[in-house]
């Protein structure tokens, strides 16, 4: 086969992600949940928006919208950026769009994006809460009153509905609202030299500029990045100049990432997803523009985050307090805070860094959120959600408040501050984008799913189909379908889990022990109709330790198969999940896939617990050693968890 | 040696605990604490409470009493509950001039009750923040604003002045004020049908019983006692009487164990110094009424505490939020709070069920919580003190609000709500008032220090002479003096932590074997002058192990020598203590003893350590095992922890 070889993966020239108008998802894990979405999921949430679920936290989010365009009548209800849930669903309602029509969904869509757009200020200005609340205060307080972050995601969303429909009248609210807000701040006189308290508009506008091509939206976007940080401080002066009776007590910037211009940062801080929203914005700007200052400091971030303070399962944010990063290897299991939204804009900005640099580790860390710390957000039956998914919970503990005050043994129908369940609707939604690459003379595979991805390269159009049971089983099929035969290459990630990966061109093995160090093996052949990749990336059981300075898991393991974290459930091993212990050596199987668990397999094996019989009548401490019984262990996706009623949860097993 | 028996420990007539003025202290251990009491601490705190410490929180207790008495001007500062400190103050100064003449200490405490006396309203009424600030408001809200609590604190101080100098004017003031609450509350017509919101007054009240022979003190106590959580709700009815606007909304009842009638509660709950103090005017109305019923009430409480709610330092409480209770084998490790009022609260308590009940589970308990969750309290220059007392601690996370606010790496010089450190120096001043006890037939030795206790039995004196090297060695020696032969019985307690104990009388040695199943052995005999007891303790490194309900000690163990728990510091044993496992057959040995620790020995053996090393270019995540290296241990005594610096501390120590 001296036509294939495997190299070095190309250099840091940007890669474009297929967007989603060009992939197709047919997949047995993902295509149900995109189903879902469109079918469910999004009906579900659009009730929830107006309240119509019962026990669900009210929302009034599109009623505040309606009083905003005129139609309705009364007081703005709920937090300051509520239009936010709407403009995610409709980002989401985009998304589904895009893959699946539902000429229902579609029309409800534009009804809502009617009243929005009259919502909308002569002026371009576009948020209920001030034009019906307060007028007078706008954009007095960027900092904490989250105008902007509502307007990165009313972008977002005009862009997607744009990209899915045609129809550009979000579009064009998106673009007057970017208008408004670009005429208002910058560095010319008259202009304030702000940047927004939480970080969402910098990714927004960069996508504004792709589908308008107007370079102001880019530059306003690198304008809030290089700004942000630097003296003297925005924050400071915004609260001065509004008579802020706290301007002159100290505000922790580092909170929203403005302790420091952002390319001297090197550690994680702060609001986790603000953070992961201000990095996926500094990754577009380093694309667009080239700037390696920018793409060194996201490198820097991501090698603090993902080496020092992130959970196995993705989740990131440890603290409670502010939603926020701590410090270095403070990653506790049963109070971690870890928010859906902070996993789902890792996968963003995980997603954005592979564009600057192909490197397994970003791709293996979107798949390792994507699967766990995102998806363990919402039920199988997407109706109720996490705000915080922990990995050990402990029903009766979660009331206790001082120290688990957040913590939720049960997913909820909605919250007051809706911010997760929009934001997992339209992850799920758009999933398609995350598997498939190409620059110029590659095509990128960096997710497996049944699917097909349509490129463009030299010149005509290839498909890429990919065949799989991931995330169950390894084996993978990619077909290649050219117009006519074509030299390029087809650059594969050998996931990080997997030791013993092989690969075949039409039957012929690869050598695979010279997979680049990044993680990717490219095969640059020429191609022809009828070409067939075969991987198999061997799914074995695999017990997961953790760097021991994360002194909550030292003398523990994990399970993982494939990129699924396991965890065990009370439903299936009885209470008090702690006092199990797995042997070093012993043998764990895989069970059939269990209906209750959305047909996932289960880990099953022998445990040992502590035998807690006999001592009620004695004192709780006592010399005597404790005795150990076998008991069988079951695991089962955590990703999957708290779907059976509530219970004890637990990731991190006692090893011994 | 016919003459001498091991015997069942008498019925439930209740014993006399030997009162201070009967005991001498002359101990390695305890006597120089006694001393510092008097020379260092108390004018040290008495210093701190007049704002009179370099960066030490705030007091102006002693000057709000000032300004209630007309000696100063200005406005009352602190809590509701500031005077408790200045009254726990004079009580300290009491058993410290009870054990030690100090004419400076008394003519200081002789010129501050001279405020107080002043400070107390010609009605009887004594509480400088209503007299200053809000006098109309004197007993509208006896849930909340703490006037009992302060008046029980002052009658203790004025109960103990008396009885350690003769001077009455502070129990003349007690009296008063007791009169005054007894007029205002109870069943009669015009009274109010109430109880306090902070439980002190009922033991305080049986204390001035004790040394004025009103019975309509010990009356009142008993009513404040039956009356709580009946219905309907005096805190209810009090909220409604104020036009409380909170009167509509649920109070936790349970935080003030206000929730049912005293006799119908089984469970320890709500606020952990609360629920001590009641549990203790309990036992205390128990012992003066001979009512089984609130013995027994007591004891399920007392099942529920130790067996389920404790931890091994004798700490209780385990939540930041209500400084409470929270429910059975909930006993976290990092985010304890453990208030050293709270296990001071438990001396008290279990030295009050010896009266009732002989049993050495109480005083082992007494001795556990002395020895460790209390005296952890308080740095070993007794100038610094913890109010929360952890049994982990990681000083970076201390800063981590939402699960850790209120852990402190350091002891503190002072506290804004500083109940804890004058609580820990009338503990420490009245030590000797817990080692003995007598009724008709029995002296009684609850714990092991070298001291004399003077009885009084069978119409003459006798005195026990001890000699030990208690708490580091168990051997004790303990002479009989009598003035004529005599027999009685001597009822020794084999410490429950003690596996082989062995005793004998004039070297002949007693049959132990038979030592009833309360832990007592009573030795019956013809006692004359010279006569010997020698017991030996033998005290081996023991490895504890806790009741595996609770999670967060299950395959782990602590290291406890005699009552001693020890613990592991960063400053032996190197930062990432939860790193380190302890085989189960390693090798420990004493140390010699170590100035730094106050002269404490110290365990040493070479446990194992997580190789740290190798993970920083790696995955956080991955499945290689750890590698343990063999590595020195070094364990010091958890009540001396935190005096070398601050860093981390570990009690519970991975086993395997």
């Amino acid at each position: 086969m001296s036509d294939s070889r495997v190299s070095q993966s190309p250099g840091r020239s940007p890669r474009r992600a297929l967007p989603l108008n060009r992939v197709t998802v047919r997949d047995a894990f993902w295509s149900p949940r995109l189903t879902q979405v469109g079918d469910s999921i999004l009906p579900y949430q659009w009730d929830a928006l107006n309240d119509r679920v019962p026990g669900a936290a009210p929302s009034h989010a599109f009623e505040n919208l309606r009083i905003a365009a005129g139609d309705g009548t009364g007081a703005f209800h709920g937090y300051v950026f509520q239009d936010s849930d709407v403009a995610k669903w409709l980002e989401a309602v985009a998304y589904s769009l895009n893959q699946r029509p539902n000429p229902e969904l579609e029309a409800l869509a534009d009804r809502v994006i009617d009243v929005v757009a009259r919502a909308q200020q002569p002026d371009g200005y576009l948020d209920s809460y001030f034009t019906i609340k307060e007028p007078a205060k706008r954009w007095s307080n960027v900092r904490d009153w989250h105008e902007m972050y509502c307007a990165g995601h009313m972008i977002e969303a005009g862009v997607a509905y744009y990209e899915a429909t045609g129809k550009d009248r979000l579009l064009d609210v998106a673009r007057r609202l970017a208008d408004h807000i670009d005429s208002r701040f910058g560095p010319q006189p008259g202009q304030r030299r702000g940047y927004p308290g939480h970080e969402e508009i910098e990714l927004a506008l960069v996508k504004l500029h792709r589908v308008t091509g107007e370079d102001r939206y880019l530059r306003l976007s690198k304008y809030f990045i290089d700004e942000r940080g630097s003296e003297p401080q925005f924050f400071d002066l915004e609260a001065q100049e509004r008579g802020d009776p706290a301007a002159g007590r100290p505000y922790d910037k580092s909170y929203s990432q403005s302790h420091l211009p952002v390319r001297q940062q090197t550690v994680a801080v702060g609001h986790a997803v603000r953070a992961m929203y201000l990095y996926s914005g500094m990754a577009d700007i380093a694309a667009a523009t080239g700037d390696s200052t920018l793409f060194r400091a996201c490198r820097g971030l991501w090698e603090n985050l993902t080496h020092r303070q992130m959970y196995i399962t993705g989740g990131i944010g440890s603290a409670e307090q502010g939603e926020a990063f701590t410090f270095d290897y403070d990653l506790p299991n049963d109070t971690a805070y870890t928010e859906t939204c902070a996993a789902i804009g890792l996968v963003f900005w995980a997603h954005r860094m592979l564009r600057l640099d192909v490197d397994r580790d970003y791709a293996d860390t979107m798949e390792r959120a994507l699967y766990n710390g995102v998806l363990s957000g919402i039920s199988l039956d997407g109706r109720s959600y996490f705000y915080v998914n922990p990995l050990e919970v402990w029903p009766e503990a979660c009331g206790r408040r001082g120290d688990h005050r957040h913590v939720e043994p049960t997913r909820k129908p909605w919250f007051g501050c809706a911010c997760c369940p929009p934001n997992l609707a339209r992850l799920i939604a758009s999933f398609g984008q995350y598997i498939y690459a190409e620059d110029d003379e590659t095509l990128y595979v960096h997710l497996y799913a049944s699917s097909a991805g349509r490129f463009e390269i030299g010149g005509q159009s290839v498909t890429l189909s990919q065949a799989t049971d991931y995330p169950w089983d390894g084996a993978v099929a990619i077909d290649v379908a050219v117009e006519r035969p074509a030299s390029f290459g087809i650059a594969i990630r050998v996931p990080g889990w997997c030791a013993d990966a092989s690969a075949t061109v039409n039957g012929i093995r690869l050598a695979l022990e010279r997979v680049n160090r990044n993680g990717y093996v490219r095969i640059a052949r020429e191609w022809r109709s009828g070409d067939r990749i075969e991987l198999e990336f061997p799914m074995t059981i695999q017990r997961v330790y953790a760097d021991p300075r994360v002194r909550e898991d030292v003398g523990r393991v994990a399970l993982q198969r494939g990129p699924i974290v396991y965890c065990l459930e009370e439903v299936d091993n009885g209470p008090n999940l702690p006092s199990i212990s797995l042997p070093r050596d012993a043998t764990l199987t895989l069970e059939g896939c269990d209906a209750s668990l959305g047909n996932a397999p289960c880990i099953v094996g022998t445990a040992r617990r502590v035998d807690e019989s006999g001592y009620d009548s004695v004192s709780m401490y006592r010399p005597k050693p404790p005795i150990f019984d076998d008991v069988s262990l079951r695991a089962v996706p955590y990703f999957a968890w708290g779907n059976r009623g509530a219970g004890e949860m637990l990731v991190w097993i006692r090893e011994g």
